[in-house]
């Protein structure tokens, strides 16, 4: 059996680029997956670029599924699992015994947003094996009925884009705005569908995406490079404000945005990484001087095998099908390429798939 | 203008037939509706069986659209109506001034049951005109875009459906049991996949139901005559027990059923009204000997205007089309018989629908 | 019986005095109480100093208890009240009736903050008579185990520092800084007690606050002129922070400390005025860049009678008394020499009462 | 070091006496605890009693502090223990990994009831030594202002009387009735004075619990071999009932009370073991025939080390005592008489404390 594996990785600021590693060892709770399917995601360019300061070394990515390779002895000694098995991991890999897991918020796991180790803490799944932490939490048995590919959208984009639904609160039939719809915000529009939104509006400019944001359950687009997107929210709820208002994009103006168009009493759900500044600021009037009874929620991709059950439940029982988002195609070999085509967002790519041998 | 009018009764227990009375007349707060369309309930016929005790004279039905044809000085003064706009009443019309309603359980106005008023504490709209307390709550504009009998669907149909959902607690892409699938039971269906259940599991026997059930969003129908449906529902659910089970019929059968394919932690939702017995048991095994963390809720058909224009908006942006509940239509005076086969269910009947001139 | 009635008015931004006013009418919903007692409240000061905007001849004053002196029609036809009954009247007074009063967010009555009517958008409570709108729903009968003195407590102060604590989500046990130990904060310091935190840090530097503060059941008080706030919260939180942050002072640095001492997960309860800038920042980094799972939620004080009569019941069962935060009394007829000391806060003073006849 | 150590089992139905076993050794995520101080609980003597059936040399106890004796190697390697330390473990010790855990009702960890894992699928704590599962999450270091006794408190009565508390969903100044003051409904009466009841109702007629349940936070109590408890609560709460009921006595009799008292739209909150009878009575019309609004919560003592932190916090700063539960003390040889008082309540016992050496 081969020893080592093919990874690909941050060499630093701004730098990517293969490199041989050998093939993780578990530890009595964890596992190895050798990867079948990986996908890229906006935020492993981030990284790159410095987000969250300089890695040497550090495999990339955190959408990934795979079969099992090996098994900790605690892992294996449980039962639930066995080598050969099809599993998908979530991006976030909480230890679910710490304080902040017991408390219910595992994404927060150890600390500020501990549950996030793939490519930040520890190496990530660009590589033909990775490595998975408490594995009886973090290991979901993919469903026959559901392909590798189908499976990998629940790592992130749809263990995400619904969280901020989730965290929306709509009212059945209410109205909620989304800020964005790259695939997060997509998926976070399929999320508002399935919570029984009444009128979802999303903003966007990118002509592809505002197809699929259609087709992914926007009743109405409004471009916010023709008009003023809060004039124009406000209008389409009688000078209101939505119930409910997503920020999938991650910018101070998109944020005040969504403080403004939501009626007093509503909810911001925030599920965009905010990068720049010091602070991010919440309009004073809008906000009603502190007193609009408005509720500023915020998450990370929330982890563990019971939510990706169920989110492939709902791919399964054909709720959604995150398949549209996929636009281009790679081979593992070829990654650097598809890299480079995430970091420029160049020819409409929205998803990249990668296809392990 | 005519001051007498056609009213359609209960003259006493099993005794129904139409009456003349007095076009009814507004205090400060009410106002007076031209009846347009109307549905009958199986509740109506429920009532004439003596659910309620007897009564002598009652004006049948609460489910019924029309047009404003008097308002009280306050309503008036209120600016929001206007006479001869279309509006739809819900089933239940609390005051919203009371300590329960306060408390938020409008439909508990006054004390238990207290906001079901229409055709039970006061004339309901089987009846050319009726009369609409606290009208600034109560009277739900109907938007262009819906027909009166779309929007008759709202009154408690699609309220009492969808609040069983609400109350299920559902997580996303969680499973669902539904036990009776009749008009309510549908709609709960349709609740549930809004609120994103990822199975749904309906059980029922008749075959017309079953059809209209999978077209309303149940993944698998549990046939009780052929199989026992908690073995089914277990069987679907691995073992498991579903995350939310939700009683519409009102049997002490079928309410025990729910406690027993429903998994630790989850929700009964009770929509179901039960009419026989002294006690509605809760099986004690299943119930974890009272420590099982299982949740039983129960709601009564939630009312206001806030509420019907978010049901409204829901089936005028696609999300429900409850038409094909309507097997059946009939004009007023046609009523009696319309009522006659509602309480045999003959015909296939589910609901019929009453057009006034 | 006397028309007219003396009123203590603003005058225009910066000038008080006393202003003869017929004594006003009741509509059918109304009813006018004859004040006996009232509590003089910063806000009052902020009014006068412009935070609304100008105002002519406005009666201040929405603090207030009395009894009632005349009932509208269908307030009186109701049976719930009698002529000189004892009534208390929370300082905001939704009407129960309108789509957000309907959603659950009475504070917000008709619009953003819409519920605060007294000495906003109708005359306050400063004057011999007062006018309610809503009776039903907003007179409060207070028990005879109650001084007037202890019910005018509950229109504002227990009412707004409560709802602090209870939108704080505070775990059993859990921690819970307040910043700011004004009477409102003090107040919410009894109901982070009422709520079971286990440990309250209050911030306040004022040495009679402090005393109080400590009273009213902080366990810690930490004195920002001496140390660091941040760096003393999370000292005492072993560095982890605090599971619930209160701002009860209406200032940007403020509520960026609040961010920043809350864990992940957390919540911060806003209660705060904030009354300058454009916009108040959430500092990105504590905020986890969006994705801490902290919650940020705001309250203006809960009206109502429900309401009301459960915060006469704590004072009643001895769970909290508030007299100590009355630190000066005066007569009606002396309310401009009160009104002026609220403005400096001179004395050490927190609350003064105002005795009418 | 001896390899045996003294344990108390059950020898069968009826049977109890000492055995000597060996002393545990630990898992890589277990550890081994040196017991300091145990108590007695009455389920100890139901499992006896043959409740949940047949056991042969099994030990019993799950009320229990000591110190850390072994840890098994991830256990150790987390760095978060040191042996010799002082920790208490709850009575219910989940993997917090399996899906029940994930979704936050770990009590049932595995499946119905599965967290409970002492003196019922494994050794209890009544022995030397006693084994953890899951140290990382389980182990909940003691503060050094608690001592062991007050310690031992939070294993069971603590945390399940709060959590019947915290369930029953009282609004802030609300009525809360409590049947049986038990040392669970006892510590169910601090629990609603912990989460801000304004009013509580104890339903209880031994003289001792009486005097103690007024101590530890009752406002009223209802002797019901007096008086009618439910008439007795309806005319305390003005013919209302009350906001919320605990049933911590666990008859399918009071069960029906607690619905009976309970006002629409409140909640039972159920702590209580059921043991007898196929099913437990819902009463009908006071469940407002399935329509009330009412809420049946039911649950099992929460466990893991974050909940036991802040039970430990609530003695640690005075806001609970429970040391005038002890009514009686024995050294570990002496527990067959303090078992065999328990099982009579003779002697006024409550809980009698056990000493190891």
């Amino acid at each position: 059996m081969a020893k080592v594996m093919s990874s690909f990785v941050m060499h630093g600021i701004g730098k990517v680029g293969f490199m041989e590693k050998p093939i993780p060892r578990p530890g009595p709770n964890d596992a190895i997956i050798r990867t079948t399917v990986a996908l890229i995601c906006t935020s492993d360019t981030h990284t790159v670029a410095g987000a969250i300061g300089d890695r040497q070394g550090l495999t990339l990515g955190h959408e990934a599924v795979g079969i099992i390779h090996e098994l900790g002895d605690v892992a294996a000694a449980s039962g639930r699992f066995q080598l050969g098995q099809r599993v998908a991991v979530s991006a976030i890999t909480p230890c679910f015994a710490c304080e902040n897991c017991q408390r219910g918020y595992s994404s927060q796991c150890g600390g500020l947003l501990g549950g996030w180790k793939f490519a930040n803490i520890k190496d990530g799944s660009f590589a033909e094996y990775f490595h998975v932490n408490n594995a009886i939490a973090n290991l979901a048995p993919i469903p026959d009925g559901l392909t590798d590919e189908q499976a990998a959208y629940c790592c992130d984009m749809l263990s995400t884009g619904f969280v901020a639904s989730e965290h929306a609160n709509i009212p059945m039939g209410g109205s909620v705005a989304i800020f964005s719809q790259g695939p997060v915000g997509m998926m976070a529009t399929v999320g508002a569908r399935l919570r029984g939104a009444g009128l979802i509006i999303g903003v966007e400019s990118m002509p592809n995406r505002i197809t699929l944001a259609r087709k992914f359950g926007c009743d109405v687009i409004v471009d916010f490079t023709k008009e003023d997107p809060i004039e124009a929210i406000l209008k389409l709820t009688g000078g209101v404000g939505v119930d409910s208002a997503i920020e999938a994009l991650g910018s101070a103006q998109t944020f005040a945005a969504c403080v403004k168009v939501t009626r007093p009493g509503g909810t911001i759900s925030n599920i965009g990484y905010h990068g720049d500044g010091d602070s991010v600021p919440i309009p004073r009037e809008a906000w009603g001087v502190g007193m609009s009874d408005k509720v500023i929620r915020t998450a990370l991709c929330p982890g563990g095998s019971e939510r990706m059950r169920r989110l492939m439940r709902l791919i399964e029982t054909g709720r959604v099908d995150p398949l549209p988002l996929t636009t281009h195609r790679f081979t593992f070999p070829e990654i650097e390429e598809a890299f480079r085509m995430m970091q420029s967002k160049e020819d409409g790519m929205i998803k990249p798939l990668i296809s392990f041998a």
